[in-house]
């Protein structure tokens, strides 16, 4: 098992996409020999991690989609990991999107995956950290994790990602100030999208008013202006992710944070290894019955018995 | 310790508030004891367990309220835990509420204990189950409790309940057909509150068709005016809840399903001893920086190191 994990691994630096898809659907399962390949993980950073998020309506997908055409003319390799239930490059998407996405399907310099959004609380998904170290095995020179911004997504997007970028629309126009501060809070790059719409200009300068309270004499958060279903301003937003990775290459609190929140996770898993709730039930199920029924010190006996 | 715990569950016994209030400190915060105080409750099912669960502004607390005066009346002893954040039995309510209330707080028949909501994403109370527990050790006869139907709250008050109660006002109307499911598959007994508002009926009626739908030939869910401002209707619903309590004495699957939860979450509790998000936090700081750092294996260690 141990040598086909290695050898499963040594494909995937080496390109191909189908063992990639079968080492994601190896952590994102637990399947047979999935805690071998996480061991086996190389500490990489060849590959940067690019957030996107945003509203639904913001365009997000069309972004990445002209961000996809961009980068595969300068020769870049990109993987695409979409957890936003309404992107194109998920299941949910409508018949005609996934057709305009068809062509990145083959295409080589291209892999796309897309997660289910497990855990109905809002979280990105349980197994984003692990999937996403699996694909920075592989050569490419970006990760690209589109999610919806909702609830919880943010935080973890924004430890995920090397850069995060927050697209909006100009429908939000002038409620710049009462949009959710969590999702502002994470980007280090806004994209007004849809620029051509009318309230994209009182957006955009609404925009680089909030990024020069927030910078507070420091560095500002670029905000770029885009039409990307005609790739308008997608050069302009390549150059600022390129810019910004540049120069902000040190680990991010909230990247620590996030970490921390897996390894205790993953503590946690390996802990309750053995436990399932289906075998809990049919114990209590019987012991409930007894008189003398005390759930704290039943518990505290299986612990012991299982130790 | 043992011995002061003993005679603190004694005193809760003999229905003491004081004690009692210490008890419920001790569990929700996992005080020095409290694993004692656990171990020693005993399996007893004198105080029934009642839920009041509906929307917000369905006059939830206001039929508590009435309810308490009839109870009192007929030499009832009651303890109310009140995990609505809305509910004037709590915190968060308005002044004019909380000195409606006032009288009860003095009461010897009536303990009330208002609970934060922990847990922003749904759940009823981290530690609902274990203070439900605690309250059922001393002489009540009956444990309302008071909270908002939102997200999974349901689930969990349906597993805690002998008795789910939902209430209801006539603006509700005529949607309820799309009211959430889930809020609707719970209720033991269904309540029409502010029955004198227009559209009362027309609420009375759907809910009685939906009963009779869900009853399949079986027993009906009774669904009961009240206008519980004027005590309209109160009386009846104390024999409703009364009937159902004398009538479904067995362990429903849903409560089997709670216990389960629960039970689980204990465990992992017992298992966690000794690992903190923040104790890990600067041991990933460090090892971060390691070229060779993996997560898995780091982890891994952990657990080895701590076994």
């Amino acid at each position: 098992m141990q040598d086909k994990i290695t050898q499963l691994l040594a494909e995937i630096q080496a390109g191909s996409f189908r063992a990639l898809a079968r080492g994601i659907t190896m952590a994102e399962n637990d399947l047979p020999g999935y805690e071998s390949l996480l061991f086996q993980l190389k500490n990489t950073d060849t590959a940067r991690v690019v957030g996107i998020t945003g509203p639904p309506g913001a365009g997000k997908s069309t972004l990445v989609n002209a961000l996809l055409h961009h980068w595969i003319n300068t020769g870049k390799k990109i993987a695409v990991i979409a957890v936003d239930p309404s992107s194109p490059f998920n299941y949910g998407a409508l018949l005609g999107d996934r057709i305009r996405m068809a062509d990145f399907y083959n295409h080589p310099s291209v892999y796309i995956r897309s997660l289910a959004t497990r855990g109905a609380l809002g979280g990105l998904h349980a197994k984003i950290i692990e999937i996403t170290d699996v694909v920075k095995q592989g050569p490419f020179d970006y990760i690209l994790v589109e999610t919806v911004g909702v609830g919880q997504s943010e935080v973890e997007i924004a430890g995920l990602a090397d850069c995060t970028i927050v697209a909006l629309v100009p429908e939000a126009g002038d409620e710049v100030q009462t949009l959710k501060a969590g999702i502002m809070e994470i980007a280090n790059i806004f994209v007004v999208n849809k620029a051509d719409r009318d309230n994209a200009d009182t957006l955009y300068r609404n925009l680089r008013i909030l990024a020069h309270e927030r910078a507070d004499g420091e560095e500002e958060t670029p905000v770029i202006k885009t039409i990307a279903t005609q790739k308008d301003g997608v050069a302009e937003l390549a150059d600022a992710i390129e810019n910004y990775l540049k120069t902000h290459n040190s680990l991010p609190e909230k990247k620590l944070q996030l970490l921390t929140e897996k390894c205790w996770q993953l503590i946690q898993h390996q802990k309750m290894k053995g436990y399932s709730k289906a075998k809990l039930l049919p114990g209590l199920k019987e012991a409930i019955q007894s008189p003398d029924f005390n759930l704290y010190q039943y518990t505290s006996k299986l612990v012991e018995n299982n130790a």
